[in-house]
């Protein structure tokens, strides 16, 4: 009836183990393997109770290396994985010679559950890989596009525009996905964080926005006195641009581990792991790097660290070291929808979609998956049970919460699944007819004066009515997809501003302001035969993500609009086509939030458990790595359990 | 173009401050009033920058007294203002002989936006309560009902019942809302938080349902090992309940203020807001209680504090003071929303309906709001544009962060505006056709064998079909209301459990699961002339209910009802109608979440911005009160901004 917790995760200390014994020697743990079912376990339907209380010594340090490590990737040797899933994943496939092929089921078709099925099914296994949704894979790639391998209608006004939805840049750090295009032929070209001038430099032009100030983002690295004096920070910080502020207060930090290599470098970051592993981000940034609380709200809003300050401060603060300016990012042509056609072409015949599964038996036997199709559109709903040697489960924490399991997961696994933290992300897109971000005065002057002469002047002078009739109003915009009820709303939703800044200018890239859009992103590339372009015109995080979550989804355009034209001003109206796109993966009934967002101690407590093998059933999925929200770490993932299938 | 920040907020401490110098006395704030618009200002459209960065002593002590005179509802001499909040509320009204009458605005007919404007009407000012909502008042006062001011159809199948998808108990520790009722001649019941006999008196025999044991509440109570164990809790905790735990965890906090009265018990609570104002949960349970992270999952899973863990400690340790089986609730017969009836029956023609807010502009003229109108179901919208001399904004921050005000508001104001955060809670019920928890085995049988002979004993040996046919079918309940797409996803989701627990037989009181569902409660009372009743068969908060927001509402009930079943058994599948009801108020359009909980220093930081005055505006609402998603909260907030525009 009940299943022994397995893996090195099952004497993990307890939490006030690992707070009060500082025991800084690297002492091998002594894993006392749980003595099966507890005296709890009398009861009828009873779930595996938790393993005895850890004793209150020795094992701290090895919980802290133990999360180093698969931070860094690395086996218990300290030595790094990542060559060998790259053999494994990219070239040579799972090892050949190991036992008889098994049966096995995959639960989700996103990157981790789709390279896992090619790898399994590549090395002689029977696979069938069980997917929700009923017309796509992919997963959190998902690319609004027409066409793909999901046959979408096209979703924009220009039947040639796209936009990402999800995943949208792959920095070059990430050998596994990086590889994985390139060996689809896949060409990548790169992501603008930061926007670029017509050859291609970065120039940092596009604007920051914050207590009703408007500076270009280089302007103000060069000059940050006016903008952080908004912020009321101490004399001692008034000169110091946000970003630089970050870098010093996560600078002692660094150091642990910077320049270190193997077991070192390992050793470094348990440190940070034991010292800081249940902290939050906002006790460390007080306590730690000693900010005040002007110079936090700064920092907060500049570089997007407010709406995460609860969560832990290690997610931040790995995060923070790899978003960042110095990051070079790639981008697919036609979107990353086009790597989960390719991931997917290679399985298609294993795919069941519209089979979302609702429970799971697992046992002796092997595992059983029951599941009932959507039944949208008045459909006829369809159950259907699949039955399998051993399962990959990738579908989210947060998902897999209401998805029995029988008998029931060990105790660990039942806490990380009803305790990891997920967090929201929103994304609000707006097409417009020409790309105006990349504009300059003359371009304004020329397309305005074509709508109506003397507009450019009524616009510079804030003296353009602002009633909605000029929305959509320049001749490139196609007609009928602007109804008169947005026309209502976007004039009672209009911008307050009715200054005009100078022209944005810039290709790529992206603004931040402090009104409720927060993170702008314009495209870094044209598409191909068309002269206009969808911009990110919204994409928030956590709590600012939840406010915009509880909008109806055509209720968010005005406001985004109106966020929008705050930063660059009204005149933008004229290029809006009336079509929008948005998505709220806290509300997507097969994602439930953006990404597994660890809170203060979780990495310490249930990271273990996440990822450890129960009997039949084995686990994948970005959240199972220390990269949740990246297709690295799904395919991570994806190779490791496909190697725990295959080799057991 | 800047407003001055106003009150005693404007020298609030920067967080840094508060950590370090710990200034016990009690010396007075000096408050240096914003020296106006800061040199940031000098851009166009600029917003009003910080106050500078205040004097590094002398105010940390002083801003934790006015959090404890917040907490407790006391003036700056330390009284209780409740006393006269009452008179004002209940008899005097609003004081007589003072200004001239003015022109106000309330922004949200919620109970704080409805008892100000009647209090300001009888004072003789001319109101206007503009409500976003097309057909209803109350807020999250909301009662699942046919009829009442907002005429709504029947939402069960059977007519007479209604259920609660907000506030549903009153505490006998909040006057206001006590005094309310009782003033409009509604009745009050108790509300049985815990479930009694027959004779009404407190049994606790509901269940607690963790890790695969069922035990009935009172038993758990007397012997707590088993259930202790399976969470494998040191020893020391292992015969404590989980409740007597937290009271331990909580008792040195306690004894700063307890037995207090008057300065001494608002400087207790200072003591503790300076102690713990920027802890979460987590940290004072881990550090200050020195708790394990065992018992802190066995008392989190218990007595609900797992999902908000991250969140400050303060709001839960006030919570959990409150809410406990020693305090008594009250319910009004026909729902909580008879109380909405009733207030808005008093203002009915001072309120419009269908008005949403999409700016406010103020300044020395006053203040203008402007609306638009939902336009649902294809109506044409209609933009109305309102004026007066003030304005009190009830509507939670979480909403307010999507309405552009101009001016833009104080430093602090947006910042409270922008990080507040909001902490989501949803319920499910579920309608049956009898009120089956009150049964006891005798009751069963009669029950189950008018449905087939033998069905009784099929059920305790799990012998009984789970395919959903059984679904309603005992001949009490009403035929048309379970398509048949819903049996088979029933029968999908059905409960892994085939045991079956004895009888419950209890009355209100609710249970407590480790499975999705969280809490589950029982009404209190019957409804008179129904045989059935509505069961709250999931209420959860925080994480929680953000897994259960990303379903569609119609894929919740199968779902719940599984859940429900985990805890009671499948057999009462017979009784269900078909018919749920379920609220996400994090998805509420209007309410943009359950309530503001606040994050570990937001306390200190934040509150006191909430409230202050800007120019023409006042803020009330529960948000603005330290009792947050409770009515006496926004009745306290009522009766202050009623009097601060009454008396200005």
């Amino acid at each position: 009836m009940t299943s022994t917790p397995t893996g090195p995760s099952a004497g993990l200390p307890s939490r006030r183990t690992l707070l009060s014994g500082a025991t800084a020697g690297a002492a091998a743990l002594a894993v006392t393997a749980a003595a099966g079912p507890g005296t709890a376990n009398a009861a009828t339907n009873a779930a595996p109770a938790a393993p005895p209380a850890p004793a209150a010594t020795g094992s701290d340090w090895e919980t802290c290396l133990s999360v180093a490590r698969a931070i860094l990737v690395r086996d218990a040797q300290d030595k790094s994985l990542v060559p060998y899933y790259r053999d494994v994943l990219l070239s040579k496939g799972l090892p050949r010679g190991r036992r008889a092929p098994k049966k096995v089921l995959i639960i989700g078709a996103g990157p981790a559950g789709l390279a896992a099925a090619d790898l399994l099914h590549r090395a002689g296994h029977t696979v069938t890989v069980i997917e929700a949704n009923g017309n796509r894979v992919g997963g959190r790639i998902k690319t609004f596009r027409p066409g793909g391998h999901e046959r979408a209608k096209a979703p924009f006004a220009d039947p040639k525009q796209y936009a990402e939805a999800g995943a949208m840049r792959i920095p070059d750090s990430h050998p596994l996905v990086t590889g994985l295009m390139d060996g689809f032929g896949l060409k990548r070209r790169p992501f603008h964080l930061v926007d670029v001038d017509a050859q291609g430099h970065p120039v940092n032009r596009t604007w920051l926005h914050v207590n009703g100030i408007r500076v270009r983002k280089a302007d103000y690295t060069k000059n940050p006195r006016k903008v952080n004096r908004s912020f009321g920070v101490p004399a001692a910080f008034e000169d110091k641009p946000a970003a630089q502020i970050v870098r010093e207060a996560f600078a002692p930090v660094r150091k642990e581990f910077e320049g270190k290599e193997g077991t070192a470098l390992v050793e470094g970051w348990a440190r940070v792991v034991q010292r800081y592993g249940h902290w939050s981000m906002f006790r460390f940034l007080t306590e730690a790097a000693k900010l005040d609380e002007r110079t936090i709200d700064l920092i907060g809003t500049v570089e997007n660290l407010t709406s995460r300050l609860h969560l832990a401060f290690v997610h931040s603060f790995i995060g923070a070291s790899l978003i960042s300016p110095d990051t070079a990012f790639f981008e697919l042509p036609g979107g990353t929808g086009t790597l989960a056609d390719a991931m997917y072409e290679r399985v298609r015949g294993l795919v069941k979609l519209d089979r979302r599964v609702t429970r799971i038996s697992h046992g002796e036997h092997g595992v059983e998956v029951e599941t009932v199709s959507e039944g949208r559109d008045g459909k006829p709903l369809v159950r259907q049970t699949f039955r399998g040697d051993r399962a990959i489960i990738t579908v989210p924490f947060s998902g897999l919460r209401h998805i029995p399991v029988s008998p029931a997961l060990s105790y660990g696994k039942r806490r990380a699944v009803t305790e990891i933290h997920y967090d929201a992300a929103t994304k609000v897109l707006l097409e417009f007819s020409r790309r105006w971000w990349e504009f300059d005065e003359k371009d304004w002057k020329r397309e305005l004066e074509r709508i109506r002469p003397g507009l450019y002047d009524a616009y510079r002078q804030g003296r353009a009515p602002a009633d909605g009739s000029l929305l959509g109003a320049h001749p490139s915009v196609p007609s009928g997809h602007l109804p008169d009820n947005q026309r209502v709303h976007y004039a009672a939703h209009r911008a307050v501003a009715r200054d005009q800044p100078e022209a944005a200018r810039v290709i790529g890239g992206g603004s931040v302001t402090d009104n409720a859009n927060r993170f702008m992103y314009q495209p870094s590339h044209p598409v191909e035969g068309s002269k206009g372009g969808v911009l990110l015109a919204s994409y928030s995080w956590a709590d600012d993500a939840l406010k915009w979550d509880s909008l109806d989804d055509d209720e968010r355009y005005p406001f985004t609009l109106a966020g929008v034209q705050d930063v660059y001003g009204q005149r933008i109206e004229v290029f809006y086509t009336g079509v929008g796109a948005t998505q709220s993966w806290m509300r997507d009934p097969y994602a439930y939030g953006e990404a597994s967002v660890l809170l203060p101690g979780q990495h310490t407590e249930l990271l273990a458990h996440v990822r450890s093998v129960e009997g039949p059933l084995h686990f994948a999925g970005d959240h199972t790595s220390v990269k949740p929200a990246w297709i690295e770490g799904a395919l991570e993932s994806a190779v490791r359990s496909a190697l725990e299938v295959h080799s057991s």
